[in-house]
């Protein structure tokens, strides 16, 4: 990718771990946002070279941080995404790329796609990469070593901006890259992320027990660890992407009945086959990785 | 403790992390299994210093371990333990203490202090310890340092088998002790340890794209970490706990309903609440350790 530069709107974990790996890569960077400590942080040590905060009083430098910019990154919740950038459209550089890290596609690409100026591309992305803490204090751009770097362009879209979306995840250091449609994204992240995590929830909150802390093992506390959870994101998240979500829930409870109905039975052979099906799909997903105790 | 001669029947995972540790704690150890590999792969590494095979041809050398040790420590599965201990029993020497690894405690608690000879003593306990390979072939004694010990005597323990069990588990490394009934230990493993065994197993199972892969993430790899599971040694632990699981089971599955009824009535306050009581909860459980992210 050649030298560009990126505006970051919404310098928190992720947007904050995107300004620190492009920055290294040798691209300016500058970022945009509503916390002026954020823009301290990043600024006082270098991951940006400028930014300016959103509140209404410094108009002029967002719009001289976005026109400088080939190429904009929204980091910002679901919810504020479309209304930002609707908003703030017009600041935008001609020809600039605007990129995302929206957990949920179809409840934001239609929107802003249908909105957006013919002479700017918006080509979203998901980068499946997050801690249990937020800001660009916790930011770290080592988070994306080992993750997934998802595209899912639309008929709107061009082969130039996907290309350009497939190098932006080469230098961020993503170590997997997938195209996929909107659908197609939201139907599985409905199930490796939206459910995990509707699961962890549920599972921290079925048992009050204060003296459960004394007993665990390591199995419930990695079943839990993301019961710790962004509530204003993650409800957003869930109620944007309710029915693939609805759908992959009642699928989840469907086969734990079947594993209790067989329980009840006392049918061993059937248990030990949902045992035999668990760990052949489970063994699929192995990678070596530091920490892995399975590796 | 003071320099005592084990004996460790089944030299598994966990019987072998056993005898490393008391090994390297100056206690003579030996093994008997039925796996003369196991047994051999133990000798040569100086895990154990004699040791000898099941299997109806060295019930001599077995009289003398057993004769030879004043603690032996039973690493089978669950459905095997009583039945070889009332077999072997009377090879036992007079004094000799016993103890087990046993994951469930009511099944196999009763039955075994029901039988056995008033002059050895069995004092149950569970090591929270495990991984998801088998086989002394896997030991590995570090697996004790972050991990918690239970000791589940009964009324027929005399304190000095309680005191002697504590003893133990300080020589082993474990992290933390607790003396709770067998009655309290089935109900709680029900909840961290089977229940999260049954979710995992079932999230595994809800979906059969082999895509996946390409696209999860670490939340959805720590969920489903031990989805591989040893079929038969977690039958035997299911099946023995049935009515504690089963109750647990439903527990959670009211958890996840009223979650998908806030969802599906569009209750964003309701969702919201869910997710700071599961992140409040969470946040008791945390505790640092390397590779922990959220430390």
């Amino acid at each position: 990718m050649k030298p560009t530069e990126f505006c970051i709107v919404g310098l928190g974990l992720l947007g904050g771990s995107y300004a620190m790996a492009l920055t290294k890569k040798g691209h300016r960077v500058t970022a945009i946002d509503v916390r002026g400590a954020a823009i301290a942080w990043a600024l006082e040590r270098g991951i940006i070279a400028d930014g300016t905060v959103d509140d209404g009083a410094h108009d002029g430098d967002m719009a001289r941080l976005l026109g400088a910019a080939g190429a904009v990154v929204l980091g910002l919740y679901p919810a504020d995404l479309a209304p930002w950038l609707r908003a703030r459209q017009g600041l935008l550089r001609p020809g600039a790329l605007v990129t995302d890290v929206c957990g949920v596609k179809r409840a934001v690409v239609g929107t802003v796609q249908g909105f957006l100026r013919p002479d700017v591309e918006y080509i979203p992305s998901h980068p499946m990469a997050g801690r249990e803490v937020s800001g660009v204090e916790n930011a770290d751009d080592r988070l994306f070593a080992p993750a997934n770097f998802l595209i899912t362009p639309t008929a709107q879209n061009t082969p130039a901006a996907v290309a350009w979306a497939k190098e932006l995840a080469a230098e961020l250091g993503f170590a997997h890259v997938s195209v996929l449609s909107c659908e197609e994204h939201d139907r599985m992240i409905g199930y490796v992320s939206q459910l995990t995590h509707a699961i962890a929830v549920s599972l921290m909150n079925a048992n009050s027990d204060p003296h459960l802390v004394d007993y665990t093992g390591d199995s419930f506390r990695d079943l839990t660890r993301i019961a710790k959870i962004n509530e204003e994101l993650w409800s957003q998240l869930f109620f944007a992407n309710r029915d693939m979500l609805t759908a992959e829930i009642e699928q989840f409870e469907a086969a734990l009945t079947d594993l209790k109905t067989k329980l009840a039975a006392g049918d061993e052979a059937g248990l030990k086959e949902l045992f035999r099906r668990s760990t052949a799909r489970r063994k699929l997903f192995d990678r070596p990785a530091p920490g892995d105790k399975t590796s």
